[in-house]
């Protein structure tokens, strides 16, 4: 099934930040690119892009899609200026079955066209609609939907009583083009009275429930679209210090990092050197250096939350990265942890401190390994654990123990409280064994 | 689909071993609870058994099939002492439809089930052959196929010329019951005989390939039967210890072990629990403990193979089991090198002790943590790694370090060779990152 991107118009209420809008740089990546991204992701290959203002600068960015491997075919609108039917109306001679039609400005989670896809078409189009949207919605500027029986009665920007949203997902049958040539010759542009000609033939609506969608026009959209995406990049999983603590710092340097040319695994490698030093720090023994290590261990903790929301961002997410990253943490753990007992060696009075390590390295192992099995338990049900023993709250501790000049009390701490918790893990696990997927 | 299994007969030939022969034990279970589980775990759930000698005690055994969620119906076959077509014919009134027959003492592999469940009846019957019979099976004995074009041509005991084994594996069609009935008029009484003339209508043959199929009519067969299926039991990714040196001892205790009733889980702790032997004895330093914990951490080793073994071999095979047993592991290999790391540093001589047991211990995780995505490789392309640092390995060398007295040699060693390993995983794995399933 092809996909037609209307990338044709001028967006002039943000060209003030950049144009073409399509080109909006968000997160480190394109509006458009993002959306062929996103696309892709869900099987479909066969774009058809529309262009118009600044054609010359969108084609040469995206070329023919091999790089993503997808295919990109151009259809130029010299009437650009005009409403965005009469872009449509261009790539008429380039799709002859039902088709995937989408906007350039308007960003999606994948998740709507999964649920667009499953369906048959066996009406003249369907529409996806947002019944509960957002307040980051500009519901002045939005284009409104009358529903009766899940189908579009009505549709336009000034309804005064309207059911949802239109979302500008849409899968559609060559019948609106026809639809589109008989509104011209009336004089009529527009998609929306496009698609309330082709009510009259029956379009259906399915309801995007509470996935995120957004129309950028203006800076605020923009802003608000760059939240949203770096929340949900987030993972579910996060424990407490992640989700609370490291996150204002963590999207302040993913938002930096994610502009970069730099990939997941470097940002893994980067998140690893600055443990190492840590590491470094620790060893050298006293206070100073100990508060160095502390913050320099919750700082490798910030950044190694960075490289999956990269990856997610920038649609680079890989298995491989995602293991390379935990296996990196793993010597991560075991680097501090040293650090610190080769630190709190040099004091003579302090007994055991090598096999408290011992444990707390055991631990910090254990608590990862049984994490495996552990946050499937979540994942199933999409919540998040409510408190969690993981990497952000050991890296905490260290910060907080070395800080407080407790580093000793810390390392036994952690040493009881990971290996208990990995016990308790197994345990649940052990109780719940008959459930699926465990 | 139905499936029927002929445990009629009285099995003269191992009758002095035990009798009935259905209810034989082999490795933990009875012969005909093996075909039961076999088949469950192929999707099939109704079974209908034709019964004879010694028949009370077959029912009393079986019962109704609920506790492993299977039904179970009875025929009973008076007249036992003839040929098994007679058995066959007695189940007629309860198998209206295509059905699986198989015999109570051929023990045989799932995949062949699951090839043949696979196939469209387009004919009279389907019949599983053995091209390539191996050493084992008593040609003399066996029924022999001849072909034509992959169906049976001709069937029988005595064949000069034949192409195949007949395995007792069949889909068959109720016709096959027209056919027994015409040849019982006549005076012919065997499932041969009965295939024989069905071949008439067309019966056609699967070849097992290279999977296990046995008839067991003797004590030898009985013998083979329990070898080969140790040593299917035994996992790909062993490593070479565990193949060459362990594999003796460790079919010594599973055989032994596997008779008990005692759960898989309960041998993962038996072993944990000789490893924490291990542990104390290392912890009071001297040659005769470290020797004594050098044994038993190998003897924790050979034991750790058997709850995997038993729980194939017993059908009881569980995602938490295998997780439960690695789990442990990590704690007895943690509580291993921390009782040598105490035990060493009785001897105020040595320096840097808990330092090289902590990258020992860090290795041996990581090594678990890296095999988790490195043994798919080989698990994929069905191969077993020519040298694996695992589990085996680390504590033969412990075994080996402790009779030497060289124990604190063996942690360095340890400590470099599990750290080598897992780095150079990671590596490969990251070459080979964009194959599937990485």
């Amino acid at each position: 099934m092809k996909v037609l991107i209307i990338a044709s118009g001028r967006g002039r209420r943000i060209e003030r930040i950049f144009s073409p809008k399509p080109l909006l740089p968000l997160l480190g990546l394109s509006l458009i690119e993002r959306i062929i991204l996103t696309v892709k992701r869900e099987g479909l290959k066969d774009f058809v892009i529309v262009v118009g203002y600044l054609k010359e600068k969108i084609k040469e960015k995206l070329r023919n899609g091999d790089r993503w491997g997808v295919n990109i075919e151009y259809v130029e609108n010299e009437q650009w200026e005009k409403e965005n039917g009469v872009s449509i109306l261009c790539a008429h001679s380039l799709i002859r079955e039902n088709f995937i039609l989408l906007m350039a400005d308007h960003i999606f989670e994948g998740n709507i066209l999964r649920k667009l896809l499953k369906q048959n078409l066996e009406c003249a189009g369907i529409l996806c609609v947002d019944k509960n949207p957002g307040d980051y919605i500009d519901l002045n500027d939005a284009t409104k939907v009358k529903l009766r029986e899940g189908m579009v009665e009505d549709i336009g920007k000034d309804l005064e009583k309207w059911d949802a949203i239109d979302t500008g997902i849409f899968l559609l049958s060559p019948q609106i083009f026809e639809v589109l040539e008989e509104n011209l010759s009336q004089g009529k542009t527009t998609l929306s009275e496009g698609i309330k000609a082709l009510a009259s033939r029956g379009v259906k609506t399915i309801d995007i429930e509470d996935n995120f969608w957004i129309d950028i026009d203006t800076e605020k959209d923009l802003k608000n679209a760059e939240i949203i995406l770096l929340k949900k990049a987030r993972k579910l999983t996060d424990g407490i210090i992640s989700c609370y603590l490291n996150r204002p710092l963590s999207a302040f340097f993913t938002k930096m990092l994610v502009k970069k040319n730099i990939s997941p695994n470097a940002i893994s490698f980067l998140s690893f050197f600055i443990a190492l030093l840590a590491s470094f720090f620790f060893s050298q023994g006293g206070y100073f250096f100990n508060f160095l290590g502390g913050v320099f261990t919750q700082l490798s903790s910030v950044v190694d939350g960075c490289d999956g929301e990269i990856a997610k961002l920038k649609f680079e997410e890989s298995g491989y990265g995602a293991w390379l990253d935990t296996c990196l943490d793993r010597y991560a753990d075991a680097l501090i942890i040293l650090g610190i007992c080769l630190g709190l060696s040099r004091n003579v009075f302090l007994k055991n401190i090598w096999m408290v390590g011992f444990f707390a390295l055991l631990g910090s192992f254990m608590n990862s390994y049984t994490a495996i099995k552990y946050d499937v338990l979540f994942r199933e049900k999409n919540v998040r654990p409510k408190i969690r023993v993981g990497r952000d709250l050991r890296c905490f501790f260290i910060m907080v123990g070395a800080i407080f000049g407790h580093l000793f009390f810390i390392l036994y701490l952690l040493a009881f409280l990971t290996n208990a918790e990995s016990i308790r893990r197994i345990y649940i696990l052990g109780r719940r064994r008959n459930e699926k997927n465990l």
